[in-house]
């Protein structure tokens, strides 16, 4: 019998209307998806493809509790890559669900880097937070023969210094309880007025503003982004 | 009256698939659309959408010569951003295409710094060439707290040295005659083997491979991805 194929397809950063076309049909064709979902609540990735999603699949939720070392979360991919597996070698496509993009920080990473080299893989790209929190200030992230650099808020202040000077376009993820740090650090830099701040993009509850007006608690999935280039043609 | 809104949305990399449903209903509903297009052939932007397209409509095409420089195609969008312009006080809201994401490398900057004063905006985030070459190779391109820097492959040795050494994720855009120079200097690192060249992702001609089996003639318009960070995950 002929294998199934693996695909990972990218939701991306939350409103269904933002997943790409091929990304959608791929969910409404798919007999088995699985996706991460924590303990309590709603898995995101399929919330966002809700309604391409045809009624009587195969579904695999693997469940990532929300604070987690890195042994657990391992255990979990090996078994969520198990029961995938299992359903390859029955012969049917398996779409995993990730949020933004399958290979820009998401998850689908696990699920591949354990059955890539057994099976065909697709993967489908998906719109990243990245851009979607930039439409949303309306801004650009880099231009012309600009450098971006992209790092997470977790860095230590001499990391981060040295990383936002060295670019144009700067990205901030993760920013959760790291921003009263930020704000100090870019101030002290002198780039506090020049950064934005943006949360649950492209969502109804969308927070985007100057960094200087963020809330003190900032979600774990909010972004800083800063512009830095040659504007002289703005 | 009412003016119209300026829309700005990302066709993604080339595969009409690979639009958003958004940026797809945002075409097929636009009775003016605008984009960049080349002095000889067609639009790479408008083909991608070319489905969608409604008969009848108005087209602005902004035809920006091949090899230009700074201040012409200046002229050029301050041209577009004038008819683009009279049709937004006319009423009608404006679609400008732009390939992949409009505010990533995206060329509707030049029209949204020229506008943005005094007209209503929206801007639909497109899937950027970067994660569909990502996809191509079924490599991630960051994971968990890396660092990525991104940096065009005119910068010199040095300053690529220094970015590629900083992050874990790398992206080299525009390689095309910065080729042969690209790979003695990651030989040099000792990176070589793990770069891998990717060209026109996601279209039918797709070249993605090793940067060692990488021909000597690259489109200006092709990329290297390298990862350099922890993979004892994968």
């Amino acid at each position: 019998m002929t294998k199934g194929k693996l695909i990972g397809v990218g939701t991306g950063p939350g409103d269904p209307e933002l997943v790409t076309r091929k990304a959608w049909a791929a969910v409404a064709a798919a007999k088995v998806i699985a996706y991460p979902a924590p303990d309590s609540g709603i898995s995101f990735s399929r919330s966002i493809v809700a309604d391409a999603i045809t009624e009587g699949g195969v579904e695999i939720p693997m469940i990532v509790p929300m604070r987690i070392g890195r042994a657990p979360a391992q255990a979990i991919y090996d078994e969520g890559a198990k029961q995938i597996k299992d359903k390859l070698d029955e012969g049917f496509d398996v779409v995993v669900l990730c949020e933004g993009d399958p290979l820009f920080f998401g998850s689908f990473m696990y699920i591949l880097a354990r059955l890539r080299d057994d099976y065909d893989v697709e993967i489908i790209p998906g719109i990243t937070a990245m851009t979607a929190c930039a439409s949303a200030i309306h801004h650009p992230l880099v231009a012309r023969e600009d450098m971006m650099s992209i790092m997470p808020a977790t860095m230590s202040d001499e990391g981060l210094r040295q990383a936002i000077s060295s670019a144009q376009g700067v990205a901030i993820m993760k920013v959760g309880r790291h921003i009263s740090r930020l704000r100090t650090l870019l101030d002290d830099m002198g780039l506090l007025d020049e950064a934005y701040y943006i949360s649950h993009a492209s969502l109804p509850h969308q927070n985007a503003c100057k960094l200087t007006d963020a809330p003190e608690d900032a979600p774990y999935f909010s972004m800083v982004l800063l512009y830095k280039g040659n504007d002289e043609w703005l």
